[in-house]
C-alpha cells in the first residue's frame, strides 16, 4: 500500500520515561509497523525513540516532527525526520499529522499533545499516562494499537 | 512605567464560557490593568474578550495573539493584536509571551495552554478550570491576580 | 488615537547594516512616531534597533516580532516584544503584522520579508535595498514614510 | 539506502507556472528519483505537483510540506504529506527540510524560499526563475540535478 494511504498513528510520551514505558512504546511501534500503519512522533528520545525503534525493527516507516532546525537531532530510528525550528510549538504539528494517538507515560509536553488531539477531535488511547477526560485508558500496547485501528476499520477482529 | 517592564499576565479560557466565567474574566482583566500589569490572551471571544474588556475599561493595555492571519479578527477590546496565521499552534505563543497565567473555565484549548505553562515553568492560577497537577486553584479573580503578582513581588500585601 | 487603529509600518533591514542605513532607519523610526503610526520590526539589532530607537525618542510605540522564545532578546527600544520561538520563520509574521513595509539595506532575511510583502499584497518602499520588481525605490526616509502613509490616506500632503 | 541517509533536493516554484516550467519540473522530479535522492516541496499544484509526479513515476519518494492543516490538500503524487497549518510561513520549513534547492519559474512565494535558502546557506540552482545574486542559473533539469548532487558528491561524473 502507498505510504500516503496508510493510517497514521501518533505516539506521544516523555523524553525521559520510566522503563516500563520504554518497553510499552517499543511494542506499540512494532505493532504499528506490523499492522501496516505509519508511526508519527516527536522524533526525540525516550518514548519517541523506543516506538521508532520498534517500528524500524518490524520494517515500518516513522515520521519524526522535530522541534529543532536540523534533522540530525532525530533519534537514529526515525526514517523521515521533519525539522520545524518551532520548539515545543511543534507539538501541535505532531497531532496534526496523526489520525489517532497513543500516549505512553509522559509529562506536560505529552499533556499538550493530548489536549491538541481533543481539540482536533482525534481519539487518544493511553497507557499509564494522564488520567483525564479525553484519554481512553488501555492496559497494553496490543489493546492500544487494536483500538486505534478499529477506530478506522470497525470490523477489525 | 514602560510597557516593556510590566509583568505580563496571560488569561486563558474558553471561547464559549459559562456566564460566571465571563464575569470572572472581566474582573481579572480589570485587576490586571489596575495593578499595572499587561494582559496577554488569545485575542478572540469568551474569556479572552471579557478579560480584554475589563482591561480596557480600567485603562490597561492588552495583547492578543491571534490564530489567524488578519488582526481584524481580534475582539474589539484588544489593543495590540498580533496575527500569527498558525491556528491553534499559537497557543504556545500565548504562554511564551506571558510571565504567569490565570485560567478561567476552558476546554481542551485551555488545557494545551496550561500544559505549555508547565513545560515553560510558569505558574498557573485557576478559577473553575481543569483540576490537574500544575494548576493552583484560587477562589476569586482577586486571589488570582494577587497571587500572580506576588509570584514576582513577594512582599506584595 | 487607539493603538488598534493606527497604521502599522513594518521596517525591515539587516542586523549588520552599513552606517548610512542605521541613520536612515533611525529617521524612518522617528517619522513613523511623529506621524502617529506604529512601528513593527523583527526586534533585533541594526536597522531594527535604529528604527525602534528613533520611534522611542519621538514618543512612538514599537512592536518587535522576535525569532527567539524570550522577549529579553529584543533590543532595548522595543516597547512590545513578541516572542515566537520560530527562528527565521518569524519573518512571515513581521510582514503579516504590518500594513506597509519600508526596507532599508538588508540581505537575504530582508529579501524573504520583501517576498512575503509581495505575496501578501503589501507595498514595499526601499532605501538602498534589493533592486527587484515589487520594491518601490525611494531616496529618503521622508519619502518612504510619506509614501507609505499616502497609500492609506491618499490626500495626505 | 535508508530514506534517512538520502540527499534531499527541494524543488520550489510557482503554483501556476508556464507550461515549459511544468515540463522542466517533471523532469527534475524524475531525475531526483533516478539518482536516489528525496524530493521535498510545498506539496501543492504547478511546479510542486509536476515534480512530485515525475518523482512518483520514477519510483522515488516525495515529502510535501503543506500550508494547511489537512494532508488531503497535498497533490496526488506526494508520498509523505506533512501538514503545518502555518500558511505561507511554511516556506521556511520547505527550505529547512532540504539540503539543496532547485527553483523552476516561480513568483514571490518562490522568492521567499530562495531567500531562506541563502539565509540557511543552501545552494539554489535556478531554471528560468529569479535572476538575483544567490541563484546559480542552469539551463536544464539535467544540469540542475547534477549540480545539486555534485555539491555533496564532488567526484560525481
Amino acid at each position: 500500500m502507498q505510504h500516503r494511504k496508510r493510517i497514521r498513528i501518533g505516539v506521544i510520551g516523555g523524553a525521559n520515561p520510566v522503563s516500563s514505558a520504554v518497553h510499552d512504546a517499543y511494542t506499540v511501534g512494532r505493532l504499528i509497523a506490523e499492522k501496516g500503519a505509519l508511526l508519527v512522533c516527536g522524533g526525540l528520545t525516550g518514548v519517541m525513540e523506543a516506538a521508532a525503534r520498534g517500528c524500524r525493527e518490524a520494517g515500518g516507516l516513522s515520521i519524526g516532527i522535530l522541534p529543532g532546525e536540523n534533522r540530525e537531532s532525530a533519534n537514529p530510528f526515525i526514517d523521515i525526520p521533519v525539522a520545524t525550528g518551532m520548539g515545543y510549538s511543534r507539538n501541535a504539528l505532531v497531532v496534526m499529522n496523526s489520525d489517532v494517538l497513543i500516549a505512553v507515560d509522559g509529562k506536560y509536553g505529552t499533556l499538550s499533545e493530548i489536549a491538541y488531539s481533543c481539540v482536533q477531535g482525534k481519539p487518544v488511547f493511553g497507557i499509564n499516562t494522564w488520567d483525564i477526560k479525553g484519554v481512553q485508558p488501555v492496559r497494553s500496547p496490543e489493546e492500544a494499537v487494536t483500538k486505534a485501528l478499529r477506530h478506522f476499520y470497525p470490523l477489525l477482529s
